[in-house]
């Protein structure tokens, strides 16, 4: 009998209710005859309300002490989901990150799985358990619990699914499915049946929030087979999966969709002397205070030196500024920057063999008008900064050209 | 130098502001130069919160499964008072039950320390740490945490003052010592600046809420010194210790003080016929259901039968005069039984060698014209059980006239 893996988020565990409804699907898949594996985060709000009592007691709390504080919130969940799952007659024990041979290595509040034994898991799979494992955590070499920081959950049950060989990995969140573009702001929209792990992962490194890349590049690494569906209403969700089968040829698409992402800001080093070293001494200081920066953009050098921009989140724009005036005085350059910024990405396996997606999507925005601060490409995404406020207008502009809402699903 | 274990209850730990204030005062004790081990209970409300979340997701939920859930919320304290420790510049560690070492036998939701394997704590003391420890907690020998029900955080505490060897076991509470009566109901009681633990253990059996008796017996056992203080005010507390020290000779009292309780009910069995294994057959039953019972009479054989009479909680009531009508019925004896029930006790290691106390006791209680339904005794308690309205009433006359209040404290 095949295993699954289900993934359940904290919208969907967020009170007594929710969690009885997450019980009840549980049994009825346990009905169809699977051995699952059941992940949970911790219940709605929990993790927020944790973190706002430990702000109270401290100012700057100790990353292994937050840790020991948030793991109480997953834990919570599995053993009341435990307990709705015996109250419908359903055997099921419940499992704490290290209970369930989680092992995990790194810094405190951004631990990463080194190793999974699984052997508890598959006794009680044999003994006709559901086991449910709280995610985002595990033992450290310490004996501690560490927790695997953003996308922690959606990463464990990809992990357990890839430790004990299962059949799929189902990611139950508030949403049915992943879309070609935001069905809020394109009402076109729809869903993606069939998505390649490259670009899922792409997608969510570019501001779709349905499933955090990590998750997804691990799932591509060990080739789990991933299912995105709602844990509210029925339906076949979006299945990433590599595709080595034939089975979904025909429905697979050379453009998966377009995302955006509304929390962008720019910081420019102009004018800079540049030399064997400089992108790092440009670069090591943000890392080093933990800034995470995504699109970088270098001209080459030209009369007056070389310009480097770079684009961070919103939040860390007056301090990644600050280091960056520090590194351009020194090399002799002037640094600019621009706060509101969004971004919108194209993203497709269709464009590795097809060129011109970038030229397609620079004449689309141009002729609409709308300006273009930076671009970045790979294989298989166009990456175009935008003013923030020009953003939703630049998706449907986008979904509508690249013919998205033309396709037959 | 010398250890010392604290603890603190879930009253004083309710709030932010609560963990806060604790953390001042293992501050203060720390800057006197002491090792400081302290166990935490759960927030305020938070157990309560716990199970009434389980009862709504399960009309039955498994022990297993509530001690997975409920051990959370010492998890939660012990790292937040870390994090005030930490605010305060205090170097301190966290650990779980089973971080701790705190090895549990028996069953959920009332386990019982077999072992604790201190090497963690000590280690952590070396290194000039404050130890926090989760109260009410260990792990089983499968792995999983269990907890010790009842007293379970004061027993934590006790437990791992007797395996570091510490100096004493300092019990933080919401009242500032042990009375010689009920405070709200004698306004002439006075706090006892030392007790034994035998005497401490009778009164915590008779009613006294202040520490549970099963904390307080394993102290006698290894030899603890447990002193009980209030964790909102200054000042000396209670000591409980075994005096084979002289220090504490000329204030150690000949009677420690009256203790009340007023949820008693009684069932008595009239007129069985009784034989070799009649009163296992009457209680048996009850200790398979889980019914504590209290007090117990037999009054000898005589024409028409024995009369055997015992006490248990009001809520036990219906049920254990329903186990007590088969058997009695099977015996040929006839079942009554008495609701509203209170008992009050004397109590004190002075009765030892001095006979007499029960007679005195019932002529203060007969000149105040209080009846007696039920009396026990042991070596250094007496204890009547009385209509519970009578009860309050017996406590001030039996306070005055064993001459309670005019002793010089």
């Amino acid at each position: 009998m095949g295993i699954v893996v289900q993934k359940y988020g904290g919208s969907s565990v967020a009170t007594a209710q929710h969690i009885k409804a997450v019980a009840e699907r549980v049994s009825r898949a346990r009905g169809s005859g699977l051995d699952l594996v059941v992940v949970v985060s911790a219940m709605g709000k929990t993790t927020d309300r944790l973190l706002r009592l430990a702000g109270e007691v401290s100012r700057d709390p100790s990353p292994r002490e937050i840790d020991q504080l948030l793991a109480t919130g997953e834990e919570q969940s599995v053993a009341l989901l435990a307990m709705a799952l015996h109250a419908r007659e359903v055997p099921a024990v419940s499992l704490t990150g290290p209970q369930a041979g989680m092992t995990v290595t790194g810094r405190y509040g951004s631990g990463v799985i080194s190793e999974i034994r699984p052997e508890r898991i598959h006794r009680l799979l044999g003994e006709d358990q559901v086991v449910i494992v709280a995610g985002f955590q595990g033992m450290n070499s310490l004996g501690d619990v560490m927790t695997l920081g953003r996308g922690g959950s959606d990463t464990t049950a990809v992990a357990l699914a890839a430790a004990v060989k299962a059949e799929r990995c189902e990611i139950y969140t508030d949403v049915d499915g992943v879309y070609t573009a935001d069905p809020r702001i394109v009402k076109e929209a729809h869903r993606i049946p069939v998505i390649s792990p490259e670009e899922m992962a792409e997608m969510s490194w570019r501001g779709a929030k349905v499933m955090h890349p990590r998750a997804v590049e691990l799932g591509a690494l060990y080739g789990v087979e991933i299912h995105v569906r709602s844990s509210f209403e029925e339906g076949p969700g979006t299945v990433i999966t590599g595709g080595n089968g034939l089975e979904h040829l025909e429905t697979r698409e050379t453009l998966a969709g377009i995302v955006h992402d509304l929390d962008v800001s720019r910081v420019t080093l102009n004018g800079i002397r540049t030399g064997p070293g400089t992108l790092s001494r440009v670069f090591a200081p943000l890392a080093e205070r933990g800034i995470s920066v995504d699109v970088i953009v270098e001209s080459g050098v030209k009369e007056g030196g070389a310009d480097v921009a770079f684009t961070v989140r919103r939040a860390d724009f007056a301090e990644a500024r600050r280091l960056a005036s520090e590194v351009s005085y020194a090399l002799g350059g002037v640094v600019e920057g621009e706060e509101n910024l969004g971004k919108v990405s194209v993203v497709g396996t269709g464009m590795l063999n097809r060129p011109g997606y970038a030229a397609r999507m620079f004449a689309s925005l141009g002729e609409a008008g709308i300006p273009i601060r930076m671009v970045s490409t790979s294989e298989i995404q166009v990456t175009c900064v935008l003013p923030a406020d020009r953003v939703e207008e630049a998706v449907r502009v986008l979904h509508r050209d690249f013919e998205l809402e033309e396709r037959d699903v």
